[in-house]
């Protein structure tokens, strides 16, 4: 299982992200150009320490991450696009732990050629007329269903009560 | 099914989580004292306009929310706390949807009564010697697996692409 962040533009809800990967083991594609550079001091102060403990492939456009994709070996998985256009809910949709889970932008998506570009689209329903979830949110919500039906979370034991 | 966030005190992730609430129709219980106030510029930044979109229960205090709980008619449900000391994985708690999540402080967690007074611990599980995931981002993760338990996500149609 990968995340893939389309052109993100606020730099926290990235480190917010990245941190999720981080401790979920998840590999992240950010693909460019982004709104921020990854030494940006916000998304510095939300992935916390966090940041050196995920795997960041960068990409410097939509192009080149679909050539990385497609030159891939193993051969990459589905393209699996969360948008609130979908019509399968994320939770009746089958992952597999080859997919890479792909958020658009949060100012705006993705344009079309993306969202023709993904394999499968899936939404996570909200109530009607609310907008959209925090797209850090939205990827956890996501992963952790995805991780969730692939058995994907990471083996750990409970902290011990000690340890607080 | 309910959120319910102990002693708050980052004033932008309770923003983020009642955001959460508000897209997934869920209600909120807030256990003071809290770091901030609902009036905080940084939770109204994070809330967007979604606020006016949750129901929101404040309680001065722990004391206070279990007396709530206690002489609520219908009788209240469950106390689910999510900590990293619990066991049981979230995905392998069985849900019901009359279930009240109950968040951690940020800094600190609970302490040894509020953890003794729920009536079940569970725990995302993440990768060994990683600490935690962002609070916001954990509600995420509890409460969607407890409304897709419990058939609890709002019924709604996909956003049409026109409307973007």
């Amino acid at each position: 299982m990968r995340l893939a962040l389309y052109q993100p533009d606020i730099a926290q809800n990235t480190g917010t992200i990245l941190r999720l990967a981080a401790c979920l083991d998840t590999p992240v594609d950010v693909i460019g150009p982004t709104g921020f550079d990854i030494s940006d001091r916000a998304l510095k102060r939300a992935a916390l320490d966090y940041l050196p403990h995920v795997r960041i492939d960068r990409h410097e456009s939509f192009a080149s991450f679909m050539t990385a994709r497609n030159t891939a070996n193993p051969a990459s998985g589905r393209l699996v696009l969360l948008t609130s256009h979908a019509a399968t809910p994320h939770f009746q949709f089958e992952f597999a732990s080859t997919d890479t889970l792909l958020l658009g932008r949060e100012s705006a998506g993705c344009p079309a050629h993306v969202h023709d570009s993904a394999d499968a689209r899936i939404r996570i329903p909200m109530r009607t007329g609310l907008r959209s979830l925090n797209i850090a949110v939205a990827a956890a919500i996501a992963l952790s269903e995805a991780l969730r039906q692939t058995s994907g979370f990471p083996a750990s034991a409970p902290v011990p009560l000690s340890q607080t």
